[in-house]
């Protein structure tokens, strides 16, 4: 088997867990719910005798954090994006740099910020996709659906390929609810959780033959790149002429060949605030309360504070977090409406959208 | 017409309106909903050309704020109870000094923590019991009750002793529901606002007569008190002495002529945050968003911010209040179930029910 090279894509906008986090302080930065930090987590899962060590990309206004993040950790290289193209031109960068010093290596695209509680299912699943991998299939993983969620994409398998590993049919975008419950009374769709395993000259193919224009504009990003004790910074002008694409949208879909994986690993994106209430320890009434917190006869709640005292009474299905600049409060199922808060506030030019909350 | 010397009782525990209120901030040092403190709006509407000076009663350990809260107010004196003691004991020190300074003028005793909106109808109150008083009446001033509220004692009627007062038939504890229903049917009952007008020495002799120990005791705790520059400290071994009890308990149920001025003023004790609610400027959803707070498709909440910033999205009938250091939330309908978590915290001997929050 050859050597798979973590690929981590440190993006996010700091908007879904606001306050918790900020564009200064992006989501895989907090721990939320375990020791250490997301992106450290996605790190450590991948990690070991058949890994190289991680290549990170990141935005480059995020380089301190993710230094500050993975401190100890060897990295493979850090490389800085000078403007959010999406993921498509950030995993071409990674590519070109494995394709050029690991030719016959895979690379394990993964977001740094989603939680994989059972990480032996995770490797499990990554070791079977590999000879498909090297076999030169892009490779998805897809989470085994245990509910209609609507939040993500689904994965539609055909034929079997290997023991695991089987044909994509067809990628499906968001689905409304009444498809989303026929995909899983069906069987045979997965959530996308954009985690991909195959070898960089494949998705650099793929790319070239998909999107060509991107392609293109992040190999001269590339070609142009200045390397400084591991930091590696794409051409700022050729990186900006990429159009911002997905790898879903530029190379997935429209891929020739392509399989998925199906795992059932304990995965979640941790979305919003319902989604971190249901990955967290609760009491015997469903509450998760967190930091320097309380709460008195309530139930299903989602009460953290950060850097202040904060104490719910008598709340069912409420989310209160409190941070020592902001705090938030709404209904556990539409916590994904903090949103409208963010961009008010974000209209308002007012900080704490940005920086982080000081500590108390 | 004598002059009438305001009283004014600054004591208070901080615990309805925490973490607004704290031990060492309590309600009448707060600005709620008005452009000065309770206590100095308490002062102003007791004073022009029939007033006196006030005279202030509080606990020693809130010597600073109340001089801070009444800064460039002149003050007949500032009486400094070394433990608290209910309004017995600390109406009998003010009234043996007003006795002793001037026994023809009356004495005007108030709560420093209520809001009053029509001052005038106040004003108007005070001068219509005046006479009563001079006679030798302990007056109080019942609120025109306009709802069954349960968490009010009531003032019952009797016949008139005056153009609009009435001689009190009997004081009536917190009523339940069904009770409190069948008085504002009725008429003739009022609340039972804790304001009160009388010659200083009529209450003196109506406490000798219902709480000789009371009486004896604060007799002494006054004869041994310290004065310096318009500060006034009791004899502090006296004064612990005394029997922990109200006004209404040792001096006003006991007493036998006492009278009952109803008046319709926009009174409220704010004894809550359910009556904070209410009594704030609100919008068209019945929200009332005080400092640096919002809201989107609320109904009927109490977002109240100070030294941070408060959102509130999709909540209907929430109180959320945020300070520095601490946050609550809770249905605005059991808003007086935050004692619950004060207590919880002064059982754990946190600071944040002591000191008021820092400023942002």
């Amino acid at each position: 088997m050859k050597k798979i090279w973590p690929v981590i894509l440190s993006g996010g906008s700091g908007t879904r867990l606001w306050p918790l986090s900020r564009t200064r302080r992006p989501k895989q930065m907090l721990n939320l719910g375990q020791d250490i930090s997301m992106i450290a987590a996605t790190v450590a899962r991948a990690s070991g005798a058949n890994f190289a060590n991680p290549v990170i990309v990141a935005g480059d206004t995020h380089e301190a954090l993710v230094k500050e993040a993975l401190a100890g950790t060897a990295l493979q290289a850090l490389i800085l994006e000078p403007t959010a193209r999406n993921t498509a031109p950030a995993i071409a960068l990674a590519a070109h740099m494995i394709a050029e010093s690991a030719p016959d290596d895979l690379m394990l695209v993964m977001p740094s910020d989603h939680l994989i509680a059972d990480e032996a299912a995770f490797r499990a699943a990554v070791a079977s996709a590999a000879p498909l991998a090297e076999d030169g299939w892009l490779v998805t993983f897809g989470i085994e659906p245990d509910r209609p969620e609507t939040g993500y994409g689904y994965i539609e398998a055909a034929e079997a390929l290997s023991e695991r590993g089987m044909r994509v049919a067809k990628f499906h975008e968001k689905p409304a609810l009444e498809k989303a419950e026929a995909y899983v009374k069906a069987g045979g769709y997965y959530w996308n959780a954009g985690i991909f395993l195959m070898r960089a000259q494949t998705y650099l193919d793929a790319l070239g033959a998909n999107a060509a224009d991107i392609a293109e504009d992040a190999a001269a990003a590339w070609s142009g790149a200045n390397t400084t004790g591991g930091v590696i910074r794409p051409d700022a002008e050729r990186f900006s002429a990429c159009a911002s694409q997905s790898i879903d949208y530029a190379v997935m879909e429209p891929a020739d060949r392509k399989a998925v994986v199906p795992v059932s690993m304990g995965w979640s994106d941790i979305g919003g605030f319902e989604a971190l209430h249901a990955v967290l320890p609760q009491d015997a009434d469903g509450n998760a309360v967190i930091g320097d917190a309380m709460v008195e006869d309530c139930r299903n709640t989602l009460v953290w504070a950060e850097g202040t005292l904060a104490a719910a009474v008598g709340l069912d299905d409420i989310v209160l977090v409190a941070t020592e600049d902001a705090v938030v409060a709404l209904p556990r199922t539409r916590a994904q409406e903090v949103k409208k808060i963010v961009e008010r506030l974000k209209a308002d030019a007012r900080r704490e959208t940005e920086d982080p909350p000081k500590p108390r």
